[in-house]
């Protein structure tokens, strides 16, 4: 398998840090860069189907692409450290706060740094400051929920830490672009970030 | 278990309409009234944890939020027909495309829709245009990634109706509240359309 990927793009660094979770080395790393419009190449796209990164191409030709779609479908491959939830109703949980970050905190926090980042102007048509500060409102809204839900559970989705810890972390960090820092009141998200930085795996692909 | 659902909402809709596929009749329907802003109540927030619809309460008290996790946990308890896929290559492509229904298409339309109608003022603490256009654009530019699929495939992950049809119709739907109509040259998408919605468990929650 082939996985395309990007340093220091917000989507690729997940899938990086669940391989590393996991131990996995046999997985082919093919760096594009975007910021070059790599990913934008008739080439690219005719191999993705569309112009984002990450995607994996399987051995029989398929790719896919969506970083949590590829981090589940190498859960199915290598099951341990269990990333996803074992059972339906964990499964659903995991779920549940995976999407909540993806939604409420991560891509707002991309949507906020690609519109104001003057180095990012190449990866939008046009940046649009009301767009940036919209989506900023939005993550710092949810953070405050979140911060409630670490003041008693060591990881988002509870006891283990999942997918969900790496989607919200990698979120926070692409924010460090614009040097964004989450608001100092929130003590619990304070605490849960730094244990989830000082992983050995987050560092894959940082 | 209790479904928190709310009529002509566009999230809670996928999950109304997977149920119906299924057949399933024995899950209660609670109706949140979200244009007086039931969602938002303390008793609505302790219960679900965030100010959403919908959200599934389980038997044993535990709440789900987030449509397509509650969709993938029906489908654990009600396998057929099967809308998630079948093993892990075919979960894969249909997250895949489910994915980018939502981030490129469904999600970008209900923006539009909410910063552009007037009487979903009530939802938005403040309506920008510039993120109405933006989101328009945005759907629109990924629905010519959808008409070339749907050039050669019946449904959007293949062969079969699958959840990414849900939430890809649910999407197109919820925007005729500002008469959004998706350009006429896309033919293949107009086609596709109109045999989602012509599908007797299209109806349900709509």
């Amino acid at each position: 398998m082939k996985l395309y990927t990007s340093n220091r793009a917000p989507n690729p660094r997940r899938v990086r840090w669940a391989l590393a979770e996991k131990g996995v080395t046999d997985v082919e790393l093919v760096e594009i860069d975007i910021m070059t419009g790599e990913h934008r190449t008739a080439d690219y796209r005719a191999r993705v189907g569309v112009a984002h990164v990450p995607a994996l191409e399987l051995d029989d030709g398929e790719t896919i692409s969506e970083s949590v779609a590829i981090c589940r479908y190498l859960e199915a491959l290598y099951p341990e450290p269990n990333l996803f939830g074992r059972d339906p109703r964990e499964q659903a949980i995991v779920e549940m706060w995976t999407r909540r970050c993806e939604f409420y905190l991560a891509n707002p926090l991309m949507l906020n740094v690609r519109h104001s980042h003057p180095a990012l102007a190449a990866l939008e048509a046009t940046q649009v400051p009301q767009v940036a500060d919209y989506n900023r409102v939005g993550a710092e809204r949810f953070m405050r929920t979140l911060d409630r839900r670490l003041a008693d559970h060591p990881f988002i989705a509870g006891d283990r830490f999942t997918i969900a810890d790496i989607v919200a972390t990698v979120g926070l960090d692409f924010a460090r672009l614009v040097k964004y820092r989450p608001p100092e009141e929130y003590a619990h998200l304070a605490r849960w970030l730094a244990d989830c930085r000082a992983r050995p795996a987050a560092s894959a692909g940082a």
